[in-house]
């Protein structure tokens, strides 16, 4: 298996995907901050069982991170990105420089509602204007049929598509199930962050959310539900709990018991904040 | 003459569009509120020198507008608008309905920075807002080769610009030279409000907007030319001035006079606000 094609600037993105069209290939497109894991994988090849091309981007979005986060710090390691690329059978790696993204006088913020109220926005009240902003930039230089986002970010996951739908962005948003390890931990680039203690730790997450889920699902009071949620990560070890909630699937509006739900969370190990999100079982 | 084909869905637009570049033909947009004059006729002309098919937009947009504003009484006559457009030999008409641009749960904004500071900003501190986002809206349905916009609307015109190259449309914006009477007041859609009485006045805008630019080619001083100009709108018969302010061309940051400029002013004439500008001659 031999590493994807790199391009670095927009004219040669596009160049290369207007030679795809030319011939009357699709071309789905998975954005990602680098740091490859399974996770990004099996995006990936979801992605080319939708479309005959499979374009890669690797940007690590400096607009999404708030000056407290871990911008510094996020892995970049491109080498070994692009082999992971080359067992994914990726075709092109898109990873253009902070600069040319965001070139001097860039002045635009795109803001999406709906989907973006609460939740991670509570705690990172400019991450989705960033995703947002960036998304549509990366859609609007690479133009692809398709695009595919790991339902591990699930709120991410519904505000890219309300924006799609918003501003007319002919792009189909394919969400694709989170890719956990075998003790149920999603897969995450922040994972490399926890030692084997905190590993441990962090594998409570899933299972107290599956619970909070299966509980929910059974009938049982939501509010109550949701504290005892809270509760059990902080006994598990989590020192602060950002938000545990239940939401309607597709809205992220409040979920009630006849409604299609998801429980989101947020958690913190350490200066690790580890995120998840489970579907409410229906009958 | 006939009058141009019409359609009100995205999914026709986009049909009519996609027959056109199947024939390799190019696409110029000229987006219009309707109310259609000369002044719009210039900017489908300009359009059809360009590409060899031109679609206008008709669509009043109501996010652009602040509550106080005129949208209710704003001129709405498509039928005018369409034998207009006839012999402007426009292609084809885009008219769609606001439930259409902005379904139930329509949620995104998109903000410009930059050109957007101050001027119009700082009395329709929304409008900018609302005309990226209609306009990238409009962009994204139409995927035109060329956008057509006037003068007129100058920092309209810079943001528009502003908006594609930070959020990468790929469109090339046209700016188009202002139509004016033979007194020279720019042609406008809301002049239809103005009297006899009211458009004697209306006139001397553009007047002393000239004499302005002529006094600061010549090298007078910016704070007391800009001054004098403000009082002698206000001796014309103008009852409220907004703005009168000399700008540098293409950023609309601070004028100095080794810069290209531009004189922009709006001030109102009984109910109705008048906007315009002019170069400042170079040596």
């Amino acid at each position: 298996m031999s590493r994807p094609a790199v391009v670095d600037s927009v004219a040669a993105l596009r160049a290369r995907i207007r030679d795809w069209r030319r011939d009357g290939l699709r071309v789905a497109m998975v954005p990602t901050m680098g740091a490859l894991h399974e996770g990004h994988l099996s995006l990936i090849r979801i992605a080319r069982e939708r479309a005959e091309r499979c374009v890669v981007s690797i940007f690590v979005n400096p607009t999404q991170f708030a000056p407290s986060e871990d911008l510094d710090k996020y892995p970049r390691q491109l080498a070994r990105d692009l082999d992971m690329l080359a067992t994914a059978r990726a075709d092109l790696a898109f990873t253009p420089t902070v600069d040319a993204m965001y070139p001097a006088g860039f002045a635009t913020r795109i803001s999406v509602g709906g989907p973006s109220a609460g939740l991670e926005s509570d705690f990172r009240p400019t991450f989705f204007d960033g995703v947002a902003t960036v998304v549509a930039k990366l859609f609007l230089q690479a133009t692809p049929d398709y695009a595919v986002f790991g339902e591990k970010d699930y709120q991410q996951l519904c505000v890219v598509r309300q924006l799609c739908r918003d501003i007319d962005l002919p792009v189909e948003i394919i969400g694709a199930p989170t890719i956990r390890d075998a003790h149920g931990l999603a897969m995450s680039s922040r994972n490399a962050y926890l030692g084997e203690a905190e590993l441990q730790i962090a594998r409570q997450l899933n299972v107290v959310l599956r619970k909070t889920a299966a509980a929910l699902a059974a009938g049982a009071d939501q509010k109550d539900t949701i504290a005892e949620a809270r509760r059990t990560l902080i006994a598990a070890g989590f020192h602060t709990v950002d938000y545990v909630e239940a939401r309607e699937s597709l809205t992220l509006g409040p979920w009630r018991h006849d409604r299609a739900g998801r429980i989101l969370a947020a958690a913190w190990l350490g200066k690790t904040r580890l995120i998840d999100n489970v579907e409410v079982p229906t009958a």
